[in-house]
Order: structure tokens, then C-alpha cells, then sequence
């Protein structure tokens, strides 16, 4: 059917730059120096891979809000590696899998990686691979003790694999004994602050300058008492193309930022 | 069987203006500014999917109490945008389906989605598609996880997806971490105040005018003490019909209605 | 098998007058002006589906006490419909079925009702057909999301149905957001006080007018400090025939009632 | 195999004379009053069903605490009433069957049942046949509402049936709702107080005069300070054949008995 | 497969010796007068099973701490009846058996039991045949209810069976209502006191005599301010072999007791 | 498939060497006397099993904080055995296995060991193994039974068996009922205080030692105030490859370390 046609067009082996553009469709915007030091530190770990024979595993946790842009940055440092083998592992790719689908799925996934000297794997939204939801609370158990496992696992002689994982539920992975599978966390923040956001605004070109400030102006009525901004940079983008359709795009602009801030 | 015979003759692409008819069989009426409110801001997101090429995903919640409108109104943006793809995707078209039946269904729905260069799919009632009972609670996990993941996944190339979700469960769907899983949410209040209730009574032109008087006496008496009244659109319009079997037809409405406005 | 057979002579369209009289065994006793009432408000909706062409579907729950008379009173209403279709949904119907032998055969009653212009389904008993609990609570999800949506979903065009479901649980069916999703509530009483009691005693003509007379005033001793006297129709008419079989058959019925009453 | 084996050489028609008589090993001691009473109030019930026309389905519940003798006065009601259909349907016969091999034997006999003019069905500790334990607690919901059902199915036309049903566990039947679906209830006492045990020592004639005196003297020593005895009659005949092997048979008998009203 | 050829080239009627030979390792050492007490106790059921005719069967528990001897003495009972059919129902038999295989397996040992006139059937270590573990708690419920009901099923006419049940969770199956099901219990205790492990150290000759005063000194040394000492037999044979590969015997045996002592 | 075809290359009789090797990347560090203890007592229980006739069966628990290398030791003490058949029993090895997948394996590496005359199994981690994990907490019960009863089963005669078991979670097992069921444990401690740390950075020769004095330096002013430093040797030997990929090696080490040792 559909989703395992599309699947199949993606080579096994080999990496799917295509696949990785997608997960960075707004670019990297340096809107703080936060954002070079989480490339940094990506790529300290990518050369530890590559040169290490005594650490043929390292596994790094990049976790934070939601949309604070964890996916693009983890794609970035993929990307950036140049190694032979790169592999997404989504819950996109896994839609309308039983549990067991999914654990054999990510096994072949990680046994393909095993063939090439060098590889990355990312998982992407681990708690959503997990099916976690807070009610109850519920997750594939089966799902999750394959992902624990494999997180430690020895590749085989002459392989090297880093394994790069996004999560917005830091907390949850440490109530199931995830984090400690990790060997690095990485931090990824919020847009903070007024400078930050004018900084986004004006890389992406989306408001003539005087819609901008008549847009941050009003941003900054609404959120007079309220504490600090922080939005993440996913709702901003959004954000710009919803207010780009409506007549008055700086009011329209201003008031999806102070829902955004307002619900956190 | 009955059912698959009735999903059969329903065509797997373009829009069936039938299906989407019945969900108005009251029509749309004005009875508050918040009306025409409301179908402009879904009118924005049809247009910003419509023309924003970097958001080829939208997905927005319409919200409210039971019979407030949210189906009727969520049918009629999707009618409004002429988009050559609508889908209604409701509890009424999986009855009887078990878990993974329900997953295919729905992956199947979006799929055909996919293939639309401009598409809108109504997710209708989704506490009910997740087999929710607020006792234990319970619900369909594998069902929700399809969802949180569809709501999130990005169409193909040159294709484009407006979701337009209705629920009575806001705090649970929050509960449940669907709420971040939606880009907009667009509140559908409820008929409020004896204004409100004359305007609807009067646009149907159920009672001559002298019952529909003595029908809001009786109603306003009823309610003395109670504090504000505040009813589905949908209520009203039923017990129109029903006390119109009754010999007193404005004793009959006045009472349903109270009963309501008592129930909640 | 045996089940099976049984319930394959009954046909699938049309009304089998049978099954509704074996709903009635002690007849309708008008014990009380309740009575009266309950069944011209059925006949109301009876009308309603009849007549409105903006309604093709309305479902009303009969609630109140073990053996209230609830099944009798449904059936009564139905059998006076004259509808062309009436079809009695009862937890005996199923037994030893599965839940999803259930949700077929729920889906298959309704299927066949919605062929018919005019119908009434009688779903008896709902917290049976649910497979209810206290303990824990359990219950069939399955089932009840069938009916949930069931008693909801519209007929096909030109087809007309009333639901009228009975139960002894209105509370379960609130926690469960069942009882949001009927048009009407009737509630069926116990029979209350001294005085419906000798109603309902000289109308069966049970007991030679001496006999019942020592029956009352042995009951009224029995139960001398106790609170307001409400027992259940059904169990009023069994302990008349239990009574018959002891030597002392005053005595006997005064015993079975105080019993009935103490237990409360 | 060879539970298969046993069960089919029981006729499924008719009596099994020999299947009664074994629960009543010990015989029926009348060691107090309440034993005539509890067999007449049985009787009343056989004579119901046979023959009050308004009535074809009894449905009685014996409970009481542990031994106390409802099985073998079941029984004893069964036999008496000769019946031309008596089954007795007991955990025993259901050992290593699944939840669906229960129900499906359990619908069965009923089934049977109502190919009878009058028949009685006994169902021997319904708790052990619902898979109960207070752990959880636990139990199978398809049995239960299979009985629950059938508890109230009115058998087909010119059929009569009488239920009996043992428990020692009348809370947990009130917490399932299971004692709602009763018609009647008769209630087991334990042997209680010395005179009813010297009574049934008696009877059996198991001790010589002086050896019996002995036994109750060294018991009434051991239970002192202890409140009323109280003892099921089928604790008191194993503690007889336990005593009899020991060479101090009286104080074997006062310990055996000792310990049995300590643990209560 | 391995599992089955063990069990297969055990008869299936019969004794098999050296089964219960391997019960006993350590042979029963008479350290206290309760010892003997305990076989004599066993003893008095199996006369009464041997003789009466009206307890066909009697079914007794033996429970007490880990390692006490309970296995040990359960199987000494039984190899003394010499009965011509005594079997080992232990949860070594059953190692990787599902539920339902279990249930088969436990089931197939009455039936054979049930065609020797004369048997004895041992389920030792009943908390590891129910899968029990604290945590939940769980277990297998349906292993749990064919034992409750294969403990009270009445052998066929002509024959008699004794149940011997080891196990160190009284308390777990007081609260799952099996205690009920036992017939009678024996307590069997730990070793008590530094005078029974002097005379266990002595029987079993493993130090000389010099050796055993240093290893009883320095323990009661280690275990000054402590309260009683306590161990279990098992424990403490287990010990004298480890000890024996140290070079300071008595100081390794002190240490392995201690830490026994302290841990419980 | 992948994982089968790497299983099978393993010969399911005698050692693999290199499996034992792959366990001790970092060979042993005699960072502290405890090191050489834990050996020692290892090797009490090789020759216990080796040379007592009476004890076939010993089992020894090896449980500390992640990464204080219990599997390295688990692995130094069985290849120092020679014992003619050692098996690893890891997770690892069983990635993707259900249940009862899980169970067959785990039997059959026993039922192998069973063939030796003197064998050692390394069930490593038993806690994922078990599928364990807090939230809930869930785990796999029949995986835990039959570990339970294999560690307790006496090995056919003339064969010899020694168990040495890891975990991180020695409460959960207490709570499992597990720590019954092993004759010893052995406690794995951290590297404790600067000074066996400094040792293993010598021993590794990591760093030139004025580098090393460098960043032991920024490791004591980071952990001022802090209580005493505690890490496992794993992450201390991670954190020195990871620390060679950065320009300033010593202070990427320092911060590395402080990490880890906050986060506990
Ligand atoms: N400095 C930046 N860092 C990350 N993303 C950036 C940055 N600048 C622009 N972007 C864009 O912002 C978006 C970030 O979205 P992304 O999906 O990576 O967020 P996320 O944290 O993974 O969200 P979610 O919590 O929903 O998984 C992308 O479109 C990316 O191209
Ligand atoms: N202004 C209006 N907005 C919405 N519906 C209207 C309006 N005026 C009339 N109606 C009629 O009111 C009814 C609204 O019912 P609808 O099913 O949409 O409510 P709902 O909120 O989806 O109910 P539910 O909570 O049961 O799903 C329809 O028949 C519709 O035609
Ligand atoms: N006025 C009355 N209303 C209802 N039933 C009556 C009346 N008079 C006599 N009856 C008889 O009383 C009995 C009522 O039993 P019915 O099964 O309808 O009660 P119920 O409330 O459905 O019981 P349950 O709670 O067990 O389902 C029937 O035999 C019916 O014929
Ligand atoms: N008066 C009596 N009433 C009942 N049983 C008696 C009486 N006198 C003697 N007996 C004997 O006592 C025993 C009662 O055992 P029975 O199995 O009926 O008890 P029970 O209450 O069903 O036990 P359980 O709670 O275990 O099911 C039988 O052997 C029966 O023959
Ligand atoms: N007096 C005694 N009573 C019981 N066992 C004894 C005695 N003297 C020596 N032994 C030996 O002690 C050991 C008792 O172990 P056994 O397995 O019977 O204990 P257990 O209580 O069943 O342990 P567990 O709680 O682990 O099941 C056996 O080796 C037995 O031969
Ligand atoms: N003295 C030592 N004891 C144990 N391991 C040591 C020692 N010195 C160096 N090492 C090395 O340290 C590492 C210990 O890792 P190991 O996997 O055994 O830890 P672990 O406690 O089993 O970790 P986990 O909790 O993750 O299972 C191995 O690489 C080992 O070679
Ligand atoms: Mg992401
Ligand atoms: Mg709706
Ligand atoms: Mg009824
Ligand atoms: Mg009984
Ligand atoms: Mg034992
Ligand atoms: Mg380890």
C-alpha cells in the first residue's frame, strides 16, 4: 500500500539527503549563540565516532519544547557528519504499525547501520515511536525495551554508529530509565526574549521593517505584565504565513505569538 | 456488508457535497456576531494552505459544548474552500471497526488525502473515533498515536493539507498531548441569553409569533432564579420539532429547554 | 446451535408480536397517573419520528429501579406505534456471544432498521448489553462506543427511527457520557405507598378482599418505624405468586415485601 | 481426555441420581430447627415453579459461611422436588476449561434445561465458577454476565425452571449485582454452640459416650475466654475421621475443633 | 524438545524414588523435637486417608520460611506412606510451560492420582506454580482456580488421595482465599537458637570439632546486640560448603550466617 | 534474519572466548583493593561448584551503579573458571524476542549448560532482560518465573552449574522476590574520591600528566562544595575518548565528569 511504497523508494543503505532537507524546510537561523555551540558539541561527537576504536557507540539525547527546532538540528549535525550512512527513524515512517512492526522496523534499521563502517541513526520523537501518552500513562513496552537495548548495543567489529535522539519529555524518558541509556544530553532552548524573536523576524525578510515593528509593538502591549517571551521558533515560522493571509498581518502576527506565550 | 456497501458508494477522491449537506440540515444561522467570526478564521487557514508554500500543513480544532454548531460548522468552511478533495472522517463511518481496522481506515483517508494537490480533511468528533469513556479512562492508544503522528505529517512535494478536527473534550484531548498537535483552535460557544434564543426561534419561523411570545414567558419564569441561559443550537432546533407534536406547543418547548439549560 | 436457532425464527424484518407480549406478562396495571403520563409521552415521540422531517432519529432512555416496569412500558409504547418495524435489542438475545459478536449483531439490528420507513429499536437493559461491572468498573468499550454512536447516527434519507432504551443505571450511563447522547429521559417509578400497593393488589385480584386486607395491615406492622414503603411492580407481582403456594398466604406476601423493602 | 471422559457418561436428560447423593456425604443431621425450615422454604419455591403459571423462572440463592451444608441442601431440594431434569453444574466439572469453554457450558446446560417441562439447575459455588479471587480482585466478566442473564431468561413457552445457587460469598455477589438478579434468598448457619456439636457428635455416633464427654470437656477448656463457637457441619465430620486415626481421638477432636473456630 | 524428554522418561503411574531421593540432599537432621512432631503430623493424614471411607481425600499445607525443609519433609511424608502412586508436582516441571500448558499439565497429574486406589500428590513451592510475584501483585489466575478446585474435587468412588502443598506465603494465599481449601496446616520453623545449629554443625560433621567452637564464637560475636539467631536448614548446609573452599573455614561460615541473620 | 544469522555463528556448546572479551573493552583497572576482593570471592564459588558434591547449583548476584562494571568482572571471573561451557545470556542477544521467544531461549541456554559437567551462565542486566521499567511498573512476568525457578533448579546428576547474574536495581529484584532465590550477592562499588580517580587516569595513560593534573584541578573546583565524587568506570573511561576529540582536552574531561556526577 501507500505508506510501505513510499518507504521502499528510500535506498536501505546510503543516505536519504532528501529526506534530511525536509526536516530543516526553514533553515538554521543563528538567532542566538546557543545555536553554533549545539552544532559544536554535535560535531565533537561525530569525530569521537569517526576516530575513537574505544567508543565504537556513543548515543546523544538533543531534548527540549516543542518546536524549539530539536528535528532540524539533529538533521543538521546528521547532515554535517558526511558519513556513509544516515537513516531517520520517525514516527511518520511507522504509521498504522502494530507494536511488532514497529520493533522489527527498527531493528532492520539499526542491522543496516551495522553494515556500514560509519552511521548515524536519528530517532526522531522517541516518545511518540513509544506511543507514550500521559493518561494512564500508556506506551509500547516492547517498543521501548528494543530502543533501551539498542541504545547500548556494541556494533559489530569495524562499525562505528552514532545515534542522535529528539524528545520534548526529558522527564518521562528519566520516570522509564532512558536517560541513563544516553551518553551526552544536549540542550535545545526557546526563541527568548523580544532581541531574539526581532532577529528571526528580520533573517526571514517576512514584514517590511515598519510591519515588523508595528508587529513587535503590539506583541509587546499584549505581553506587558506577562514574564518572558519564549515562543518556539516552529510557531514562529508558522506564524509569519498565517499572518501573511490576513488584511492586517503585524495584529494578526502579534496575536498567534501571545496565544503561543500565553498557553505555555 | 451494510456498512462497507454504504462507505463503497461514496467516491475515494473528490468531494461528496451530499455527505458534507447533512451535517447542516439546520442550516447556519446568525444568530451572533461570534458566527461570521468563526468562518472567517477557518476562511485564513483555507487560504494560508491555499497559498503559503512553506505550510503545507495546517491543522485547526473547533472546540465547544455538545451541539454548539462545531460539525455544521467545520462542514461549511470545508464546503466554502472549493477545494477539490473534502473527506468527512466521523465516528458514523467506523461502526463496528476494531482497533486496526480504524488505524487503516484512517491512514487510508489521509493517503488519498495526499494525493490531492489541495485537500481538507474533517476529522469529526475525534473522542468518539478514539473510543473515549471518561470511565477508567479508556480509549483506542494505537488510534490516537495514528492521529498525534497525521496531524503532524508533512504531505508530499506540491501537495497540501487543511485538518479541521471538532471535539467536546478540549481538556482531555489536552490531557492526552493533542492539543500541541494542532497549529490553531477556534472556540464554538453555545446560544446564549433569551436574545440569542428569540433570533433563532424567529429566523426558523417555528411558532407564530404570538406562541413563540408566550413560549420565552414561559421559559424566562422557569428560569427566574437560574443563572444564565446558555444552549446548543442543536438542542433548540430538536425541541422545536418536538413540541410542535404537542397540543401545547410553547408549554412543550419551554420545558425541553429548561431541562437542558437545568441538565448542564 | 441452540441460541442460534432460536433466534433465526424470528424474522428479520417486521414485527414480532410475541417477543413484545412476553415483555408484558402482568400486563399494565394504571396503578398510578404516572403511568398514563409516561405512555403519552412516548406516543409524543412516536409522533415526532412519525411526522418531522427534520428529525429522522430520536432516542429516549427509560431509567429507574429493579423491576420498575421499564421493559414493560418500552414494549408497550413500541407495540402501540403500529411502526412497521419494532425490534427488541436484549441482553438475552446474546448470550455467550463475544464483544465483537455483540457490535455485529448491534450493527446488523440497526442495519435492518434503517430499511424500513418507519422503526423503533428497543434496546433493553443497556448496562447488561455493556457487560457492566461495579467492581473495577468493567465493561465492553467496543460495544458501548458501537451504541454511542449508534443512538446518533442519522438513517439514510427517507428512513425514520426511535430508540428506547431501558436502564437501572442512570448514574454508570452519565459517567460513561452515554446520557448525552439521548434526545429524552423518562423516568419509571417504583410503586409508592400503602395505597398503589392495594391498586395494584385488587387489580391482579390475587387474594379474596379479606386475605388482602391482613396481608396490608401485617405488611403496615412489619414496617411500622420504616420510611415510605417503594418496591418494584415485578416484585410485587412474584411475591403474589409465591404467596399462593404457603398456607398462610397473607402472611407470606407480607414477608416477601418487607424483605423486599428492608433491602433497599 | 479424561475430565471429557467422566462428563460424558452423566446423561445430558434426566436426573444423575448417583451425582446428588455424592454431595451429601455425611447425610442431612437435624441438629436445630433451622434445618426443617430451610428445606420447607425450598420446597415453597419447587412448588412455585411447578405451579404458578406467572412465574416459570425461581431463582434462589443458599449462602453462608464455609461447610455449613449448602451444597448438601441444594442437593437434597433437588432430589426432593423429582424433577424430571436436575443438573448440577459445578467448578468441578469446569476444571482447565477457558473463559469461553465456561460459557459455552454453562449456556448449554440451561439450554437443556429448557427442553424440560420443569428442571432445576444448581449452581454449586458460583464464586469458584466466576474465577474469583479478592486479589485484584479478579474474575471473568463473561461468565458472570452469561449468568447474569441467564439468571433472568424467562424459559421458552410450557417450560419452568428453578435455579439454585451456592455462595459463600454473598458481599461479593451484592458488589457485582449478581444479588438483584435473585429472586430469593435463604441463608446456612454454621453448627452453633455446644449443644447443636453434642448433637451432631450424637448422631454420627462416631465417639463412645465417655470419649465424646471428654472431647467437649477439653474443648470447652481450650475455648474459654473464646466467644460463641460456631463451626461448619462439615468441618465437625473431617475432624471426626482426622480424630479417629490418632490414639487420643477426644483430644485430637477438641484441637482439630480448636484450631477451626481460632482461625474464623 | 529437552523439557519434555525429562518429564517423559518419568512413569507416568507409580513412584519415582529418586525424585523425592533428590528432595532430600541433605537428609533430615532430628536438631529439634519439632521434627519429629511434623512427620508424625503427616503421618496421622495419611492413616486417615488409608482408612476412612468417608474422607476419600484430605489436603494439608506445610508452610513456613525460605529454606526451612518444607520440600524435604513433604517428601519424607510421602516416601514413608508408601502409597503406590506418589508424584512431585513441582514449578521445576513446568519451566517454560504457558498458562494454558500448565493447567493441562497439573490436571493430567490428578487424573492419573485419581486411578491409583492409594496416591499422594506434592505441589511444592505452590507460589511459583501460581507465576506469583509481589509486585502488582500478579499470577496466574487461572492456574490459581484449577488448584482451588482440583483441593476440594472428590476422587472417583474407590479411590483416596492425600495433597501435600509447600509453600513460604501463607499470607499470599490468605488473601487468595486458598488457606480455606486445605483441610489442615503444619508450621514448619527455621533452625532456632545457637543450640540446634551446634547440633545441625555437629550431625553433619563438617568441622572438626576445634573449628566448629571458633566458627560458633565468632558468629555469636557478630551477632551480639542482635536478637534471635534464625536460619533456615538449607541456608546453613549451603554455608558449610562454601566455607569449606576458604582457607579460613570457621571465619567464612560465621560471615555467611551472619549475613543470613541480618538480612531477614 | 539478521540477529538469528549472528546468533547461530555462535557455537551453542563451549565458550566464546571473544564474546567474554568484547565484555572488558577496558580491560581491569586495579583502581582498589575491592576489585581484587570481588575476584577473590568470584573464585570461592567457581571451586565450590568445582569440588562440593552437595552443592550443584550456586548463584551469585553482581549488583551496583551503572557502569561500576559488573560485567566486566561477571566475565573476568567466568573466563577465569576455564570451566569447560560458558554462555552469556544478554539482552543483547534476544533484541526483537517476544515473550515467549524469550522463554524458549533462556531454557535452552539452560538446558545446554545441563549437558556440561561444569558450566557457567551469565544472565547479564537482568533487569532488561525482564523487560522492566518503573512507569507502571511493568515487566515480563513469565520471563521473571522462569528465571526464578532456573535459578533454583538442581542440575541433572554429575552436572555442575554456577550462575552469576548482574543488575543495577538489586530493590526491584528485593520486590520481585528475586533476591531470595540466589545463594550470595556481590556489591560492585563506583570509583570513589579523587584519588582512585587520578589512578585510572594514569593507568590509562589518557592523558600527558600535566594535563591530567589540569584537569583534575577544574574537576575539584567544579565539584567544591559538592559531597564526594562517585562515577562509574565506564563513564570515565567514555569521557576520556570523548574528552580527546576536544582542543582543550582536560576541560572538556572536567566537565564531562561534573556532569555525570551531578546528575546522580
Ligand atoms: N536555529 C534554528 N534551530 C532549529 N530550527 C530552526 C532554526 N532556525 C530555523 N529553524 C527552522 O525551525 C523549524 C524547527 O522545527 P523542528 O521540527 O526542528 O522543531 P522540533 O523541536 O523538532 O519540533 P517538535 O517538538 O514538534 O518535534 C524548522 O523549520 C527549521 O528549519
Ligand atoms: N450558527 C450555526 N452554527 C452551527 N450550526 C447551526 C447554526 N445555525 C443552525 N445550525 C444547525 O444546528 C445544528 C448544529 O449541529 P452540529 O451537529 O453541528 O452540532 P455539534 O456541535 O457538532 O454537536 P455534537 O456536540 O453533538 O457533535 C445543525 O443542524 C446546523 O445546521
Ligand atoms: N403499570 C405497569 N408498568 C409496568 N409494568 C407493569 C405495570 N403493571 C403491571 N406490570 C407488569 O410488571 C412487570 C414489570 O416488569 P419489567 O420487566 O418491565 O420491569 P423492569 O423495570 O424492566 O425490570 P428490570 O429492572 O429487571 O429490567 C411486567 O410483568 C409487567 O407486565
Ligand atoms: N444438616 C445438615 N446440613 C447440611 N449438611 C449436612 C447436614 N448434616 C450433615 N451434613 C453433611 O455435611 C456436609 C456439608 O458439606 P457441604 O459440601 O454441603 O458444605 P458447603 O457449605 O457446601 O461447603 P463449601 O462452603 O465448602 O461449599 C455434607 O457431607 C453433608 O452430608
Ligand atoms: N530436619 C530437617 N528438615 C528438613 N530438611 C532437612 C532437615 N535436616 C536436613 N535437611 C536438609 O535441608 C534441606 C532443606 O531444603 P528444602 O528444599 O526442603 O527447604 P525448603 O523449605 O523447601 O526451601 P524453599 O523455601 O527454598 O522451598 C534439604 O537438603 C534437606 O535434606
Ligand atoms: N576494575 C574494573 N572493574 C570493572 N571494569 C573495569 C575495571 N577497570 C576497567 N574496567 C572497564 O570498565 C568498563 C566497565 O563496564 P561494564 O559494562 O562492565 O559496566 P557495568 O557495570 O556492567 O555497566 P552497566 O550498568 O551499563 O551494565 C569495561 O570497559 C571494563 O573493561
Ligand atoms: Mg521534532
Ligand atoms: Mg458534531
Ligand atoms: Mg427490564
Ligand atoms: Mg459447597
Ligand atoms: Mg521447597
Ligand atoms: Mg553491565
Amino acid at each position: 500500500d501507500f505508506l510501505n511504497a513510499m518507504t521502499e523508494i528510500i535506498p536501505a543503505f546510503g543516505v536519504s539527503e532528501e529526506e534530511l532537507e525536509t526536516c530543516t524546510p526553514g533553515g538554521i537561523i543563528p538567532y542566538s549563540p546557543h545555536i553554533a555551540a549545539i552544532l559544536k558539541e554535535g560535531k565533537l561527537y561525530v569525530e569521537q565516532v569517526r576516530q575513537s576504536e574505544k567508543t565504537p557507540l556513543v548515543s546523544v539525547l538533543l531534548h527540549g519544547p516543542p518546536g524549539a527546532g530539536k528535528t532540524a538540528l539533529a538533521a543538521s549535525i546528521a547532515k554535517l557528519s558526511a558519513f556513509p550512512f544516515v537513516k531517520l527513524l520517525s514516527p511518520e515512517s511507522m504509521v498504522g504499525y502494530n507494536e511488532s512492526q514497529k520493533v522489527s522496523h527498527i531493528s532492520k534499521v539499526f542491522s543496516d547501520a551495522y553494515k556500514s563502517p560509519l552511521s548515524i541513526v536519528v530517532i526522531d520523537n522517541i516518545e511518540r515511536i513509544l506511543d507514550w501518552v500521559p493518561i494512564g500513562p500508556r506506551f509500547s513496552n516492547s517498543v521501548l525495551q528494543t530502543i533501551l537495548v539498542l541504545l547500548r548495543k556494541t556494533p559489530p567489529k569495524g562499525r562505528r554508529l552514532l545515534i542522535l535522539c529528539t524528545s520534548t519529555e526529558r522527564t518521562v524518558l528519566q520516570q522509564m530509565d532512558v536517560l541513563n541509556a544516553f551518553d551526552a544530553e544536549i540542550a535545545v532552548p526557546n526563541v527568548t526574549g523580544f532581541e531574539q524573536l526581532a532577529h528571526v523576524l528580520k533573517e526571514t525578510g517576512a514584514f517590511p521593517s515598519q510591519e515588523q515593528q508595528k508587529a513587535m509593538n503590539e506583541l509587546q502591549q499584549n505581553l506587558a505584565g506577562a514574564s518572558d517571551l519564549s515562543v518556539g521558533i516552529k510557531k514562529i515560522l508558522l506564524g509569519i504565513e498565517t499572518a501573511r493571509q490576513d488584511e492586517d498581518s503585524a495584529g494578526r502576527f502579534a496575536e498567534v505569538i501571545t496565544r503561543a506565550v500565553q498557553f505555555q
